[in-house]
């Protein structure tokens, strides 16, 4: 089945109390994502580790229980950490990272991850594939520089079907948001 | 069977004609290539599109008899231009760019490419597995991102097998010069 590619930048996701820290104004809204509830932030912050820095890092709205910076292998690279291949929410083994703006700099301990290929399905329609939560599935690249990558199934009530990937993923396959891949169950 | 991996960051092969416009010594080997013959120079250029540059792209010796620049699909998008998917010396429908250093700068017409993912393979052993050049193979890669990708088989008499991937491969599979992949015949 085909279905559509949605490709993640590098951003953050705070706890209200982390995001106090830095910022007096509340969180804004700048446009929303293609998930159900999440959207792009006017705020935006530096991230820092080994006195390398990414400025204009965008925080992803609404407020997390935890706190989440997600960058791509490069990203890592230029940083001079190894953060490891992790789904959203799992920071076991995650990288500290440096994070700021004019108001303020402080570290945000085992928080920083490149979030694993996955698919945003809803529940009802997991349900009727057979599908559920964490189940492995490979997707069909048909580009140029196309393969076979394996991705997870991210399961939630009011999902829309998307598979997500990272910049890194994006330039080797020549994929945009929008692109269609095929999912095989 | 396993290969090893290659990472090919971008970089410039310029016919001795070429080279002179912008250089008056000679060119001059920094560093052995793994494929014999090969060498990165101590001679880096500016690429230029769009008003768009990135400095220290370093050129790759000996001599070639066409000019060709090979960069990754992160690199297009940020000089913004859309380079094919080509076979080193395939050239049709290449983009130009301009290349530059303090002695000068001019416009190199129809040669800048996006490298396909090839694996570099004697002549002798090619045959010996039964395949010849532009034949299609497989990749596994294990990793934690892995994948299955497409490669096109590149002989020659002296070639070190190898399989050469751009640096957004590398980040997308976070694989290393050296790292070990799978051939699928």
């Amino acid at each position: 089945m085909k279905i559509k590619v949605g490709v993640s930048n590098r951003h953050i996701h705070l706890t209200e109390d982390a995001y106090r820290l830095l910022f007096e104004k509340n969180l804004t809204k700048k446009s929303d994502l293609s998930q159900p509830g999440q959207f792009s932030s006017e705020e935006v912050l530096t991230i820092e580790a080994n006195g390398k820095k990414i400025d204009n890092v965008r925080i992803v709205g609404p407020f997390r229980k935890y706190n989440q910076v997600e960058i791509s292998r490069r990203d890592a690279r230029f940083l001079g950490i190894n953060p490891p291949v992790r789904k959203s929410g799992d920071l076991k083994d995650a990288c500290d990272i440096i994070i700021s703006n004019e108001q303020g700099r402080y570290k945000l301990k085992d928080c920083c991850i490149i979030a694993n290929r996955h698919v945003h399905i809803s529940n009802s329609y997991a349900k009727e594939l057979r599908l559920k939560d964490n189940d492995e599935v490979k997707i069909v690249i048909p580009k140029d520089k196309g393969g076979i990558v394996k991705a997870f199934i991210k399961t939630s009530d009011d999902a829309v079907l998307e598979l997500h990937i990272d910049t890194d993923d994006a330039n080797a396959f020549n994929l945009n948001t929008g692109d269609e891949v095929e999912l095989i169950l």
